[in-house]
């Protein structure tokens, strides 16, 4: 990988992801030479990129240039790469540009979706992890329209219409309120010939309400929020197909859908040479160290990491704020050990939890505090302002946001690389 | 299509450039009906697209939804399509989703780049006439930086830093321009372990002077302000090929290039079914009232028309204000047809000619007025910002103009897609 030996040890931090991100800025350069690797040449802040996929906000709002971010840093290499395999023995990570040796890695590799085995779901919902997925979504969104017009029976156009989102969690609640208010402010406009109104937007979800892991009084404000606007729930039910623009639920229901969004689950991107007796529900089981199991040197933080604790006995959320502190805690206590003091167990802090439904209406749970409506609004907003990573892009973003709310737009509806939907396999 | 008969005569246009976009806007409604058709979903503002290759900005600040712009039109219809032929004895235009019956048929299908035939060129050469190949330019430019840190051999890495532009019109001086500040305010910080001051710009011109069409002044002083940049132009010569991340010139000489750029010509997008003898340089030959020669009621306007007049006998330049013009004149004229009133024949009002060299600097030939410097550099920006459509766009332009400024940035280095380099067809 042509990185010179600096004399120090050296960490290999393998995501540029919230938990990657911490990691670097906090490992001491008296210490360490810091290494780098992502398979993207930019940062992704993933709250917001239901965003992207609905024209509010254009890529360079919501991704940052690594390379920007570490700018003057000292000692520090970033390589984008592709992982192939680690060679714990060797203390070896194998990438598609070469090798690199660690004296410490830090797995960050985050979470991918998760169809739970359903392949032919798998080869035909779209998904939304990725900046390229969102543009993929967002261009998808405007062909299935353009080709609702070509169509004379107005079942088919309301097939194409429709959208079904599966996984009600703060993603899918999200996208479904953004798509509902294109819905009602934007498309209309756009096509006047179309009868929008039949343009169904579907949430399904499998437990008996909104947004699971959030307080009773969060599910039943958002419930109401996304009916408010529109938009279709179906709790209770779980998606069994998906062929010819059509949903087929677990009770037999159909429901019509020219796209079909997966935001129904996560598993880890797990790392070909790590044991597999480390690997539990598919993310790395660490300990209160972020040491994985069964290792010596190396780390797992974020998504990918599996940590008990008295208080999360099923594992830590797999959320932002768990990545960004125990990115931050891993750091300090590498520091910690090379100046020998005592490191410290990671405690994760909740601040809680916040999702928006739409223009003006948001539900927060924050410690004890329990709110929705405006007030939530304006927290989730000036919350994911302050947390975007880099000055630039918080600018942008606001300027994005304010224009689209006083004009009630989405002013990116661009296709500007067309989504060619993949065909469905023919099933046995 | 699914078009409804309105009564009314339709004017079918294809193209949603500078041209289509003056007739749409210009045609009376009470006499027309009016059908854009375009293989995009926006209209592409081309004289910034070089700042979306040189990540300045982002499609959203140059590309504008067609859709939204002709909003709450009456009797106006737009179709995202291909064009296949025309069949002008039973005036119907096909696409590749059906086809449409038109009365007029205005035809502003813009040009494409022009190889002169030189297949080898073709497949290795990247161009930059659309947004998609504005943003497979970005790609491109940050991953030959990044696969230039992986190489030992420092001629290896010139080769990939290196960037040779062919043409020395207004694109090419403009793109050089702008590539010569990344190097200076943006690589260097990005790419520490580089040396960024091998990294050469060659503009290759084969006249004997940059901007062959403007002014002598003109052409002088942008020359002065690319060497000023550090851009080596390299006039009177050729490129004869291009291999292996080498140039070689007509007159045998070589140049380091991880890329080359063809700016130096362009041809008319002509149409299937229209008559050959119709064409002349490539393009259209159309009358003083913009009908294509043998024609009826087909007419052709902007880059793909050429129209031959006192004032230029070889012709009429393919630029955007004779785009902008025609499409005024042409709509009037049919206007005017409807009210039994004499049409008038087309005179292009030349104002003259702008190209931007870098930050502060421009070149303007305003009637008969001259000038360079920060005065033409204000003048440049203030008239992009005036002509841009829309006015979301101007905004985003004007706040990434201002960051990028008062930063020396460029924010938006992001590999969003990464660009597969074709691979060199065997030379016979």
């Amino acid at each position: 990988m042509n990185i010179p030996q600096s004399g120090k040890k050296r960490v290999v931090i393998i995501g540029g992801g919230f938990a990657g991100l911490q990691v670097a800025k906090n490992l001491d350069d008296r210490y360490f030479q810091i290494v780098m690797v992502d398979r993207n040449n930019y940062h992704t802040f993933q709250p917001l990129l239901y965003q992207v996929a609905t024209a509010g906000l254009e890529p360079d709002s919501i991704a940052y240039p690594l390379r920007k971010l570490f700018k003057g840093s000292k000692d520090f290499y970033f390589r984008m790469a592709e992982v192939e395999e680690v060679k714990t023995e060797e203390n070896i990570l194998q990438t598609n540009i070469g090798d690199v040796e660690y004296d410490y890695l830090v797995v960050a590799t985050g979470a991918t979706t998760n169809f739970f085995g359903n392949k032919e779901l798998e080869a035909n919902a779209m998904t939304m992890k990725s900046v390229s997925e969102a543009l993929d979504l967002r261009s998808l969104i405007l062909q299935n329209f353009e080709k609702a017009l070509l169509k004379s029976a107005v079942e088919e156009q309301d097939a194409l219409m429709s959208i079904t989102i599966v996984g009600a969690g703060p993603t899918g609640v999200e996208l479904s309120g953004a798509l509902a208010e294109l819905k009602k402010h934007v498309l209309p406009h756009d096509y006047p010939d179309l009868n929008i109104n039949r343009m169904q937007v579907y949430l399904v979800e499998m437990a008996d309400k909104v947004l699971p892991p959030m307080s009773e009084h969060a599910s039943r404000k958002a419930l109401k929020y996304l009916q408010d606007l529109g938009v279709e729930v179906i709790l209770g039910e779980a998606v069994k197909e998906y062929k010819n623009d059509k949903v087929i639920l677990s009770s037999g229901k159909k429901l019509n859908a020219g796209m079909l969004i997966w935001a129904a689950g996560v598993k880890g991107n797990l790392l070909n040479g790590l044991k597999e007796e480390s690997v539990k529900k598919g993310r790395y089981q660490v300990d209160r160290f972020h040491l994985i199991e069964g290792e010596k040197n190396v780390f797992a933080i974020g998504d990918i990491a599996y940590m008990e604790t008295a208080e999360f006995p099923m594992g830590l959320p797999m959320v932002a704020p768990v990545a960004n502190q125990s990115g931050v805690n891993l750091a300090k206590n590498l520091n910690k050990s090379q100046k020998n003091k005592t490191t410290k167990e990671f405690t994760y802090k909740d601040k809680g939890a916040m999702a928006t439904v739409g223009r003006n209406r948001a539900v927060a749970d924050l410690n004890n505090l329990k709110f929705g409506g405006l007030a939530a609004w304006l927290v989730w907003m000036f919350v994911h302002l302050l947390t975007l990573v880099g000055f630039r892009n918080r600018l942008v973003t606001f300027f994005n946001w304010s224009y689209n709310y006083f004009n009630f737009d989405r002013g990116i509806r661009l296709i500007i690389r067309k989504y060619e939907k993949k065909n469905l396999e023919p099933r046995s």
